[in-house]
């Protein structure tokens, strides 16, 4: 989840207006249902067994904490992940061809109808080499990861071993996940691998992503995001003798002030950001190459379009015009745009049933449910339209995408949030 | 010298055009001068001294090369180079406060008279760590530096031999030199220290650089350069929920865009290059500095000027601009403007007696002079308005700046060379 990372590295600008939504709306009818769940005994032993199993938790983020998984590098992590999930008793237990581990717990349904995915990703943004053993100082772990989103994996785990050891199937199957490539460049390629090639893609009904570090946040828009690195070239040249050649550079410059102009909506939120730049060899001479990273994102998937459009049209108008105002005599102005990302935008509507009820669940734990803007692995089903929200992974934390991350295990809060996880869950799965 | 070093960046482009003067118009009686001085006895004498000596030169090119000498890590080899100006019999040598080495050969004058400065330069553009050791293939030298300007060094401390062996006073006093800064960003800091501050700063009629790679270069322009590191600040922030916040990418790049709209002479050529740029952090954060290094130069000292004033007009602009186009709420863009590089424009007439006497040694010798514009050492007294010009090493080399540099120690075109150098020489400090 990339709300924590944004909070470390923006220090002082005003996100939270742009982040947080109204309090939802739910129904007494979605109260009721959620009380009725709430009360079936066989919720309550599931409580208790969640209650019975804090410590094994805690261990279980400090395990999967200590197995790195950089970037595309998951590997070692779902292994491990995939042999809690066996041992936990889910059935079907299989690592996909993206790295995803899945495991199922069958519900009381015919073979092969609709199901729930549940999901928390394997992947940490921190680099192979990062130090990653856990620091314990009271209630608090401190490590590299340890809450995004590997407390998300030790809190699904507990989801799945409360409903097996309570003995609750819900009518509908519920797949959980453990998947990879949430962060940056990972782009959402484990859950682009689930949604869009997987062997259960036709059958999900609704998507839960375990991975946010709050207690009351409900995300259920996706921000998309389209990001792009373009490689300016040139011929290069002295910067004396070859006087009057074109320059990437100019070209780069020129893509930026124009972007800059490009109009954008205020809602749906729409933004762009030139972000990185690099290139050029020596104070003496013009440049062979210059490169430019760009960020666009919307709450809107047709916003977004239109964005880019006009952002490529303006990176092309920007070489042309060079290759006009210079010499081409040694070569032209060339760029080279490369998707470096590619976020889907979409949102699951606050009134849908499984926005509401999940606000009920949260609330029938007294919390009150906070909507938000996110980009999560969620934007995936979101943006296909398939009801999708990312909720609270049970323990509290900051610095998350720093090595100074730490989360909160304090029990009666984790507790009271795996609560409403399940709760949520088990509603949107049709257990009644 | 940096002619080589443009080349080797080069690749392709024209600059020869552009460094390439008429061939000077040396008049009869600089013709007749020059033959009385070769004609002398003592000035044979000197002669004979330099091809005696040849194999000596070469070993001095090897032990000068073997002896790094990194920008502003000169002390090494200027200690070594002072011993070696002490043994071939020069007075009042001295290292002074710049790392410049400074040896004397008293002339007939009266002491504190005017004197003629011949230099050459200890540093290279080689960093500490860099292999030095020559490697020798039939009569070519290879080895980082040994070309510029170690070439010139021994090429000088030859002439100081010849000199001294055939016991040759000139009227005026001629002090050698051995200088620290020549390269890049040591800008002339050696030849700012003796012209600027040196203890014979008042006394100096006339300067050689010995540091042109060719036969039959003799650079009577020196184009001048500034050069800047704009360092652009900002408060950065999140790229979706800081949008809107001033970013200094746009800034740069309006800068770079207004630069390239800056008019300019095509003579004296005046020139100037947006050439490296960086910053930013991470694709999805605007960036908190973006620097920029721009080289300016021109034939004319004002020319230069007035381009250095337009454009850091344009670098306020371009901050004002972003400042009022977008959000300061949580701080403004702001410029930091460092000079990386002043190295002083100037030029000594085609028609001065140091040119047409130097170009009528060259014509001695059976070459043809070939008037430059560049940028060596000769700069700074160019600037002062002290006839200077910059002639050749002796050692005809190519991939100077590069690890690959050599250099051709063949005897008859070195001592071709050493001649015309000395003739020049002692034409200017008034041996007739």
């Amino acid at each position: 989840m990339k709300r924590v990372a944004l909070c470390a590295i923006l220090v002082g600008t005003a996100m939270a207006a742009s982040m947080a939504g109204a309090v939802p709306v739910h129904t007494p009818s979605d109260t009721r249902l959620i009380a009725a769940i709430k009360a079936k005994p066989a919720v309550k032993a599931a409580f208790a067994a969640l209650e019975a199993e804090h410590d094994q938790w805690v261990e279980n983020i400090v395990t999967l904490t200590e197995i790195p998984a950089p970037p595309f590098k998951e590997a070692a992590r779902g292994k491990a992940y995939a042999d809690m999930f066996r041992a936990a008793g889910l059935t079907d237990v299989e690592i996909d061809e993206a790295g995803n581990v899945l495991g199922m717990r069958r519900g009381t349904g015919k073979p092969g109808g609709k199901l729930v995915v549940v999901s928390a990703h394997l992947d940490t943004v921190f680099p192979e080499g990062t130090p990653v053993t856990v620091r314990r100082e009271g209630s608090r772990l401190y490590a590299p990861g340890v809450g995004d989103d590997t407390s998300g994996l030790a809190t699904q785990l507990s989801l799945v071993k409360a409903l097996i050891a309570s003995n609750i199937s819900a009518p509908m199957d519920i797949l959980f996940v453990g998947d990879v490539g949430e962060e940056g460049l990972g782009d959402l390629r484990g859950m682009k691998q689930l949604f869009g090639k997987g062997k259960y893609k036709d059958r999900i009904a609704a998507f839960f992503s375990i991975d946010d570090s709050s207690i009351d946040g409900l995300t259920n828009g996706g921000v998309g995001s389209k990001r792009y690195r373009l490689n300016f070239k040139g011929p290069g040249g002295h910067s004396f003798g070859a006087f009057g050649l074109v320059n990437p550079m100019t070209a780069m410059s020129q893509t930026v002030v124009d972007l800059y102009n490009i109009p954008v909506p205020k809602s749906p939120k729409t933004t762009f950001s030139a972000s990185v730049v690099g290139g050029g060899s020596s104070v003496n001479a013009i440049p062979r190459e210059v490169w430019l990273e760009v960020d666009m994102r919307s709450e809107s998937a047709a916003e977004l379009a239109t964005l880019e459009r006009a952002f490529l049209q303006t990176v092309d108008k920007a070489v042309a015009g060079e290759n006009a105002a210079r010499s081409t005599k040694d070569g032209v102005i060339s760029v080279e745009k490369k998707i470096v990302g590619d976020r889907p935008a979409g949102s699951t509507a606050a009134d849908t049933a499984l926005v509401r009820q999940t606000a009920a669940a949260y609330g029938a734990e007294g919390v009150a449910a906070r909507l938000s803007f996110s980009s999560t692995d969620a934007n995936v089903p979101m943006s296909l339209g398939i009801p999708a929200i990312t909720i609270p992974r049970a323990a509290k934390g900051e610095r998350g995408h720093s090595t100074d991350e730490w989360i909160d295990v304090s029990a009666p809060e984790s507790l009271k949030v795996k609560r409403m996880d399940l709760l949520a869950i088990l509603a949107a799965a049709g257990y009644r």
